[in-house]
């Protein structure tokens, strides 16, 4: 096949050829004297990308999911009560993640597609009375319906039932891409991975703890050993990592991370939000509707489109990818077949995202959706064009 | 600046991953018992490209430019007249390095914008009754205005007028991508470059030389070294070359042969004509010329465009690098400012193209130039849904 | 720094310019109709190097070490009782993963530089009369000593006390180096990573499990989230991955596979063999101990030497290292100061090796240690001139 | 085949990855608005290696032998008259070049192996009462023999026959490795090329011409196109090229200058004489001779070895690929089968050159040639370890 495929599923996302350059390389020895300067300056850059300045920053060679076992192994001990909230396909594996490590998980369930309610929240953790919940689990951006959630409103809720808990945030598909104020939000073990915001190929599982969490490390009782963030906290005040670092993926994340604070976290974010709000408008012009009902809650990162009743979501993911080499995100659990996935975030600009527009409307003529060729396009083209620098 | 930049200029071309995989690699001694296995393999494949089993190809660490002086210098003589028709900035420019190296020049001039008349070269055979011509230098696809000549109508003319003359094509931007058979054309010097059809970067000359050529190739005594393709038949015999070869290039090239007669010359063709249409049907919905008036001679691998009266084709050419980071083709030579090009040829695929036409159309908005967004988009879409496979 | 490292710990090793290639490459939709050839191709082959047909291959984002908890999360359960023989840091390690992880470990201390002991290992399971060992954690070759173990000898032994415990071995540095026989020797749990033997990056932890491995996996009741095996059979077996894998890595082992596989296992295992031979020439040349006494039990993938009274092993690393940029092993856990390592598996040759030996003599020199410059080289170059082919 | 290929001929040499990754990049726009950045920096760079405040630099995607047409075409007119050295392949093939681009060359014939007597070249232009010698040419590092020339004493010898003529050197195989003083020794135009102390893949060409050679380039009126100086003096100016250029090699050209600057060149000077210095010992320890019989002109970026009567040097160089995968340099012209080469320069070490010369030492032995094993590497260690930082 000729050309470039366009990826656009919300993960993995492009990988910008300079961080491919720079994994490029012969590997080192991990216990050398000049290895140190690597590592440090990483975990020192890193928690800019989370928004700390307390938090302490961890990167394993694992997959983000992995980062959801390392933060409650961390963090709490078995049969230990957590409070989770269920809205989509990634928070509902978050709380699977917490049952078989031995939690007891209370779940509120939210509607795939709307997010957290903080309200919620709070009422459960004024119930609470013994304070028996020790962690309240959250996703900041629901990958799978294209929601993003008010994680300071959680933190708000939090403090208003002057509840003790800890507070986990996935940030996968946010962190390094959507605002993350985890100072400001006061969360205590925030979630990422190599493969969203980073920019990176998937294989790096970054995790950040903030100063409560780290002294929820101390006495957590879960039993662990790749996990132990005890062997990383030792290791890494050296330079050096528990085991044998995957050294391409550092030196990709070196990269990475020289990109996004030249670039400013703001600046990352504000980008975000105009590429997305252009698939947005597109999406309007088709007269389609996202999966995110709320316009305040539409993702940044990802747009999750509803088909029209009759229609297969999994079958415009086949003639996109066979057809014209276009690889949209799959519906996800329930959703499978119902909605597809846009991903915008990562190394992305508004022509690669054009191109991924049109495509998806050749695609939709083509299964069946009345949409108008060039439409989407349009509106989104007039977005770009009128916010352009 | 986030996001790939779009390479929309006819040349270079988009290089494939697979391509600059094969060029990244340890260098060799080009005097090693394996190596010839490398040259033999490449310039038995190479012309299968330019459509002939009896011609031999040469590669050359240098320009596709340069294989204007290669072939020059090595059919003919200090003094020698030849013919050659102007009809755009490349044409041009073959016709200036024949006059640096010190041939008479009669130049058939023909308006920037059409193609080559056959008629016209037979009238000028015909009139060379003392068979002083000893060449005819033409352009098979003239890149500056986007305009592709009949070269089996040239060679019928030549026959027709009963004329010995070489026949030098310059194929710089039509080799790799259009049809090209210089056996059944009686092409005498067809020349390459890596940069374009080939999908390299610049940096080696592709030159391939029939058995009449090959036969000037002893005769000629223009002075030359570097260029001297007897040095070349030497020692490409044994598989090594005259001087160290340009090792990254020429697996690059290697690659790019696997990649051609993979798909099979015909196809790549019928590739490049089908994408190229959408092009024209987009320039259609804007209501824009392009340069080549003749559809007939409407070039598959690049378009150059028109700018209405009072626009400046560098200001659109500027808006598009600058705030869309789309590479468009510059109007060369007295082109400049009235044209700009699109080029489509090589590594490409229909979301590609896309994304640059609605670039194109935000840019053109932008200079003032009153296109409808979406409408060249929708234009070309249609085409390409109702012709993808 | 002008030239190469000379990379000789014992992993990571040395990539081959082939394997990094093939890992630099876009980022693809790990769910797309295209990806499950990947997949399966790769899962077919692994169980070639790990010398089974009946054994399941499994890969994951993580580390060697990981592979370990993977093992033991998916064959015991919470308190079960284990038999370990402790001859080295990794065996060390595997014990300690195994007693963080809640399991009860009988452990056979061995002298670190002894191979493990066969009776031993029966008498410690006829003892077991009431069969309470559930399984036998062993480390095939010890990379902190330079020992290989007889693991024939261990299945035999288990098979004379007529014990049903499952045999897990650790094979990092052995697994796609040395022979390694699963099916043959009744290996249950067979345990590798991506960064010795398959000449890669570390970064993908890789597993296989034998049939009877197979059925604990469906009984074993140890919490597990990103390590459960029951979510990779499921997943796989469709071709896909529970969680986003690391495709970079992925592509990185089906180049290393082919190139193991294209060799042939055994062809692997001499050219080891070989290898490792002329590094034990080299030290008997320069009058060192290695740290494994007996020759029979000399690894072919890794020489822990011992420096002489008063000398310090750390010492001789940084000289090397600063003075002559080679990365020599350090002495890991007690034997820290007192030994350092060679490292010669994976992609290399004699004359890399070479180098490394004229470097850890001038070194030596440097450090006090008196040996004979070019005396340990010309050991080593004799051996391989008489059994190059 | 296992492990790295060990590449000792004096060029090409090796690529550092730092310059491969540089060059591995998406093809640009080459008459962007951005370009003339990446152009100027080369150019403005580039005096610096060759030690010059006063010369212009230019580079061409050609070999480094194409420069000498460049030089020759752009400075002289056909039927001129120039005085050449010859004592090598190299010098005899820059003759060559002269006489098929019309020159009348006077050659002073000088022993290969022996240097340029500036005594010779004083003589010769004294006797040139009418000044008809319009240019001298020499090389300065006669890659063929091991031998370098004292330009400083050729321009002496120039400046006291009061001769105007331009001085031509060929630098390839020294500048950007050895001591080269442009401005200091009045060299007109200084020949290079990317493979050899540049670091890079060949492919580029690159000249520095002085104040009295630019004016050449005005008056000269040798016949020439591609390589025609005015060209590049005219669109240099202005950022940009004559024709489209190698950006691959562009980059890794930047990248080069970059190593070599940080470095500085009397520090690079520096380490290829102490890499040197140690090969030549190794040669004592062998009881060879070298090529270059005077000790105060061998070369420091390679050294020609004559093999004993009775053996064949192509022998040596086909034992040694074959069995120890080590590229060695061959014998050129009339030294075929009586030398061969070990090239030292670019980017080298220590380790790397002490397993070259173990290979080399087995290779002789193989060959019948009686050496020791380890007597060469014994020599040369016991010099680098004598002299390390």
């Amino acid at each position: 096949m000729s050309g470039r495929n366009f990826l656009f599923v919300p993960g993995p996302t492009n990988v910008p050829d300079r961080i491919l350059r720079a994994m490029h390389r012969a590997q080192e020895d991990h216990r050398s004297s000049a290895f140190p300067a690597l590592t440090k300056g990483i975990l020192g850059d890193l928690p800019k990308v989370f928004g700390t300045t307390k938090g302490q920053a961890f990167v394993l060679p694992a997959s983000g999911t992995a980062m959801w076992e390392t933060a409650i192994v961390n963090s709490l001990s078995p049969g230990d009560r957590v409070l989770a909230v269920r809205n989509g396909q990634f928070s509902h594996l978050f709380v699977d993640a917490a049952q078989r490590l031995g939690m007891q998980v209370d779940i509120i369930e939210v509607e795939w597609g709307a997010a957290i309610s903080a309200a919620q929240i709070q009422s459960a953790l004024e119930a609470d009375k013994a304070r028996a919940i020790k962690a309240v689990l959250v996703v900041h951006n629901e990958t799978a319906t294209g929601v993003t959630s008010d994680i300071a409103a959680v933190r708000a809720a939090m403090n208003a039932a002057k509840h003790a808990a800890l507070l986990l945030v996935d940030g996968v598909s946010s962190i390094g891409s959507l605002e993350f104020k985890m100072d400001a939000w006061g969360v205590d073990f925030g979630i990422a991975g190599s493969q969203k915001g980073f920019m990176m190929p998937a294989g790096l599982g970054i995790l950040c703890v903030g100063p409560k969490g780290l002294e929820a490390v101390k006495t957590a009782t879960c039993p662990r050993a790749f996990f132990d963030l005890r062997d990383h906290i030792t290791t890494n005040a050296t330079g050096y990592f528990p085991y044998t670092p995957s050294l391409a993926h550092l030196y990709g994340l070196r990269e990475a991370l020289d990109m996004l604070l030249a670039e400013g976290m703001a600046n990352v974010a504000a980008r975000h939000k105009r590429l997305g709000e252009g698939v947005r408008r597109a999406v309007a012009a088709w007269k389609l509707e996202a999966c995110a009902k709320d316009p305040s809650t539409q993702s940044d990162t990802v747009t999750a489109i509803v088909v029209p009743a009759g229609a297969d979501a999994e079958q415009v993911r086949d003639i996109a990818f066979k057809k014209y080499n276009l690889a949209l995100g799959a519906g996800l659990g329930p959703l499978r077949g119902r909605v597809f996935r846009i991903g915008h975030l990562g190394d992305l600009n508004e022509l690669m995202l054009l191109g991924a527009l049109a495509g998806t409307e050749m695609t939709l003529v083509d299964a069946g959706i009345p949409v108008t060729l060039g439409s989407g396009v349009a509106a989104a083209q007039a977005w770009y064009r009128s916010t352009a620098s």
